[in-house]
């Protein structure tokens, strides 16, 4: 009797999960992904303030799948599904499947600001990353032969939007980049000049988090020289400047947006009605309603526990890939799961070389010691022992000798690659 | 009194070594590069054959530019001279030099096949290694879902132009890619069906090796299964077929052309005739003629010594650097050098993993031993601590356990970015 057949949709932090819990259980199981890697996504922002290569941060799926038996590979992007058949099609060919599992993560929402959208930076691809990179280190270029002082000056202003942990943790390598790497790079620049600029539309930054850590967080960054604004939206931008809903406007060449996430398009072809961040809602197994094999997962899934909505981060991306899983492998045993928990294991945020914020066993740490198990952590989830091994050595030489490895522009301005 | 200036044009293995010459010299030295890292251009075919991350054989001009007193860097390509008044010309302003270095190197020389010249992929910078590591990647992905025989094997067929050390060197890499880290990844597919097809156009590979070296290199390489054509040209190309000289035609979707290079397209706009493969003929210290003040060293110099012409290869580029930063400072102290004499210390070629072969000190080394000379020589010349820390790793990864942990798709075919 043959198999039945697990597709999982994505390689992110849940369908990674999800793959590991499958393996060997004696079903097929086809993983899809676009890209032929599983990113770790947390680190984009080191390979664009030239701290990491990007090769490090992402990881062979082909390489993992050798591991799980049962397992196999298929390179293509989901682009609808046939519930009534059982089948998904995607852009290299449809695929049929017994129990789907859907993880495609999240785009980011730039709340249909076009202007915005045209002209911001983002960090959700690899490419990304090294797009921005390219950018940081051209505009101080560009800076170093720039005669006129004000498009000197914007050439080296940065605004970033956005004061969760991704603007927060991008806005102190930044600043650090500039003031103790690029400062040696460029002697002919006054670098301090340089500007790094958060802005936040509410009143708080890392609004996740305590109080206390909070208001620690805006401290150092302050001290560091990041120019925090608080209550403030950006609702407009050029190529050279941006615009705040007060009028304020402030000349830069760069605008990286981290201000918020919404769920991957391939939610709207689901053909379920989808709610905020366009998100599918989903029982409390995690299955789409009316179709209990299906699974939908991490950033897509919209579902709420304790009366307010899972926020759409890796914790519980990884939480829901092993659930579904286990859902599916109980269903297979002819028994069911309770309903699926989200366990809050904390948080965290590093503000820069030593210095972190971490929320968790009901604690609050800060400081080195909260950098420290920041560190620890994220090469613990960091995929491949080599990878481990790279990052870990790109950490010495950052944290110990203030280096950034990676100052290369590696795509020319204008110039077309294949 | 003001400082005379050197500008040096080109960041390669000879304009680096010219800097290092000149640095602290009490010249101001302005170092001039399209790219803002020098690149180590040897082993490119590792980062296309998924062995090393491009960021490690490339390391930042400015940040050794550091420990350089009286150095500066400047970023842009050169576009002509005006020797009148000592004014080089570059796509981000105009410079004046007191005395220049030009080593801009070299490109591909297609030899006026137009259509290999389209349909073909070629290493010489940076970018060409991920392009053709994504492209090998891509390749197995679709040999995976192709229904067709002959189009799966045609996917899986390289062919590669020119038995020199960059064909050689590039064909053993890759066939070996292929048997011991994609046979891995591909269980369903029948890699012993994928072809690495090497063409050379003399009866000799290696041809500025000694004969046994070459016969030692032609059995090595067909024991590990790849096919050496002899006596073999490419006259035409397509997307999916590559034809030789005798209507032979190979079905392959992957074209390597390593046949030969040419000096670069700025030795047309310095106005002085070219000579065999637009090389630019220089008087014995280096400097054109009528120009004593400009030197053209590496790849674009044409030399012949003891009635053969000085090759196209790094040794000579590196030696001819030191030469033209010391000519410089002699005549700074008012005196003048013996005319440039390269001292040839031997070539070596890798063959793969624990073989090489390696002619020096006027002795035949081949195999395990050469082979360990070629990684420590190739560790002694890479640029940058760190980076010499990560290859090391990657081929520790690689020669002990024989992964290539670099297999990532980094760019998806008609996927556009900045």
């Amino acid at each position: 009797m043959k198999s039945k057949r697990v597709v999982i949709a994505g390689m992110g932090f849940g369908g990674i999960r999800a793959a590991k819990v499958l393996a060997g259980s004696g079903l097929d199981v086809l993983l899809l992904d676009r890209n032929n890697y599983h990113l770790f996504q947390p680190l984009l922002y080191q390979v664009a303030t030239a701290g990491l290569e990007q090769e490090s941060i992402a990881h062979s799926v082909r390489a993992m799948a050798r591991s799980w038996s049962g397992t196999k590979f298929h390179l293509g992007e989901m682009t609808g599904v046939d519930f009534a058949s059982r089948e998904i099609r995607t852009d290299t060919g449809n695929l049929q499947y017994d129990y789907l599992v859907i993880g495609a993560g999240s785009v980011t929402n730039f709340f249909g600001l076009e202007s915005v959208e045209r002209h911001s930076f983002d960090l959700k691809e690899l490419a990304d990353a090294e797009t921005l990179r390219n950018h940081i280190l051209t505009s101080f270029e560009r800076a170093v032969i720039e005669p006129d002082p004000a498009r000197k000056r914007a050439l080296m202003t940065f605004v970033i939007v956005g004061g969760g942990p991704t603007g927060v943790e991008f806005a102190g390598a930044l600043i650090e980049l500039v003031h103790f790497v690029l400062a040696k790079d460029y002697p002919d620049l006054s670098t301090d000049a340089a500007r790094v600029v958060l802005v936040e539309a509410t009143d708080k930054l890392l609004a996740s988090m305590p109080e206390k850590l909070r208001a620690y967080t805006l401290k150092k960054l302050r001290s560091m020289s990041v120019e925090v604004l608080l209550n403030a939206r950006v609702v407009d931008a050029g190529p050279e400047r941006v615009v705040l809903h007060d009028g304020a406007v402030i000349p830069a060449h760069t605008l990286f947006w981290s201000a918020g996430v919404k769920a991957a398009p391939l939610a709207a072809v689901l053909d379920i009605p989808q709610k905020a961040g366009g998100r599918i809602p989903v029982e409390p197994d995690l299955t789409l309603s009316g179709h209990p094999d299906v699974y939908v997962i991490g950033d897509m899934a919209y579902l709420e526990q304790d009366g307010s909505l899972l926020p759409m981060i890796a914790p519980v991306a990884m939480q829901m890939g092993i659930y579904a899983g286990r859902a599916i492998l109980a269903k297979q045993a002819g028994t069911t799961l309770p309903p699926f928990c989200y366990h809050d294991k904390g948080s965290m945020a590093t503000i820069g070389r030593n210095a972190a914020v971490a929320s968790a066993f009901g604690m609050n740490f800060r400081g080195y010691f909260a950098w420290l198990v920041w560190l620890l952590l994220h090469l613990y989830y960091l995929i491949g022992f080599r990878n481990r091994i790279v990052v870990m050595l790109n950490w010495v030489w950052y944290y110990w000798f203030h280096e950034r490895q990676v100052r290369l522009i590696t795509r020319r301005a204008g110039q077309s690659y294949e």
